[in-house]
């Protein structure tokens, strides 16, 4: 019996931890929408008028799905991390820290690639977008190698196999976008291109995250 | 003993998945306050001219409470679908994602309808409306197919009776928003009509969905 | 064993309900904040320029308070019944849904108040801010006498005691609030002042509600 | 069985507190991201251009960072108090609810240093941003003198040591937080430097805190 309250109190240790980080992500990930505008035509205006005005608005729809499913999947790759997790130290804390204020951070750069996606600025538009997903990437390695340094961090019953695949994918991930940033200044669709696909590929492939 | 830990950890995966959905719908649905405009009148305003003022935004009231009770019925019925749901795989993870996304939607169409019922081109922002909820129907639906194809998702005591009744549902719902969508160019006030009507009825009928 | 589970399961049930309204009143009482105006004053602004500019603010500041800690009691109301809950109901699930909805309509009302306390329609401004508060008081009734209706819906172990405070409390707070909303025709100052005196008499009074 | 089922009862109660206080936290946080802004620069707007635009911008990065680490070292403490708690009453409830309201309103506080960082009216912002902190400060304090003045609020097993040092981190913060603030009337930069200093500072030293 005793056994099982140390259990529980453990869990709902690190369960604060997650609550706040999901209360972060689920709040980013909402205020993205703010970046689609109404139309302001007045009175007047026309159904013909409204539409126009609306597909004219085609860059704040590919930049706000972008960037959902983008943070969707940081997301899941949070989860699933937080649960290999037994407890947190400062370290831990921090790097959890600088990924959620990164992430808030999403939305800006989102709305960056709205405003300027039509305008020969588009490549610099793009190329914050996708530096704001490798500074995110890099939050994701500080939090990771810092659990992987202190393993007591980890649960005991945490499978080597789910501790190797995650590591690959950060391997992977990370130069991804880097040269998601980079390919902005050849052309600014390669940035939104790359980060659409990645999080496509990563719909199709990394079942064993999802499978929760 | 074993068994009991075993079941509280299954719970309690599907569980943040749930804690995030439940984030993401109560920040959009309130968002759509946001939508209410406190009338710029300045210093020297009367209380009939702000009593005036206030009393010519009733399409953002009607248009507010519409999306409001029909994110709720949407939250009560992403619960009911949850209560049967064991665990999670991609598919399941990347349809509710679909579903959070269109939620996030809400307060923007909602503001469409507010900006134009006046206009003429209100038949377009109610089609906007209507077409959103109508996104929303075939994310739940993929959603509820994704869970009926693997039935291991699913909970071993989920009863076939609630299954069936859910099933029922959707079958309504989905043509009833494709009814509310194409009456729009009707008449923009069929649309708000057939929400308002299918939230009403949503609540006087679907006592088992509300029965937790 | 089995009961015990039995037990958990009915706990996360309200548990759903009870997470997304507390979401709902986080981000509800969170954006008070944003009626909270930074002056523009440009980059040559003076040090008494801003203070000055900060200072004529008040009505703001006095709104956002008043607000906060009304919306605080009521989210500790709202905790207070849903202590004595063991299921919910679709009246219970609509009762709720429209507290919720009027608890996120109080940013706009409060706004409305900052708005025109200086002007000469702060009679209907803080009539209206009054208003929001009768009807949720309305709210919580229609909430609360859905419970006292169907006794199922309380937990076997709701101690009667309780319930009649509870029951007390209601039938002083919406004739209050009433009393505020018509005072403000008086004087807008009577508005605010009962409704900061009743949460300050509430917070030294209603022990039992916070002995948690 | 029957302790057990208490134990969890009780940690659902607080529990409820927690969640509300951590959704303010996460939407206060999540806000203070608004705080950046899109340069509007129109469509014919150039690569340099807006790299300019968004270099001339770096007030609001600084204060941003600030702010952000600064809510989540509050966070952290807010969370290390209520480890140590084992019940609240109506004293803790309000001193909970006096820190939750002065830590929406630093997303204000923040834009008020974005906007004036760089006029003569920088040492008024800096000084109403310190004072925020200072003013969080004391609700904590109140917080905390008023679990240490009624001992039956605390966990039976809250280790001295650990009370102590939470005990000894407050008689320190508010003084700097104090220092912070009259600083910004010899320069600006000694109340963002200092605010700085004192996140990194706690995030290297008070480990205990963390180690969850």
């Amino acid at each position: 019996m005793v056994e099982h309250v140390v259990i529980q109190a453990e869990e709902r240790e690190t369960g604060r931890l997650e609550a706040f980080s999901d209360g972060v992500f689920a709040v980013a990930i909402t205020l993205l929408a703010l970046d689609l505008q109404v139309p302001k035509l007045g009175n007047a205006a026309s159904v013909g008028a409204v539409a126009q005005a609306l597909a004219r608005q085609w860059p704040s729809y590919i930049a706000f799905a972008t960037s959902f499913f983008t943070v969707l999947i940081m997301w899941v790759s949070h989860h699933s991390i937080f649960k290999l997790v037994q407890k947190s130290n400062a370290r831990l804390l921090f790097a959890n820290g600088l990924l959620l204020m990164l992430t808030t951070v999403v939305p800006f750069s989102t709305s960056l690639v709205t405003q300027y996606l039509r305008s020969p600025a588009a490549k610099m538009a793009c190329a914050v977008y996708g530096g704001t997903f490798v500074l995110i990437s890099l939050a994701f390695n500080l939090l990771w190698y810092g659990l992987l340094h202190d393993r007591t961090l980890l649960r005991a019953d945490a499978s080597e196999e789910v501790i190797q695949r995650i590591d690959r994918s950060y391997r992977v991930g990370t130069p991804m976008y880097v040269l998601a940033t980079v390919g902005a200044f050849l052309n600014p669709y390669v940035t939104i291109g790359l980060c659409t696909a990645l999080w496509i590929f990563w719909a199709f492939t990394a079942r064993g995250e999802c499978e929760q």
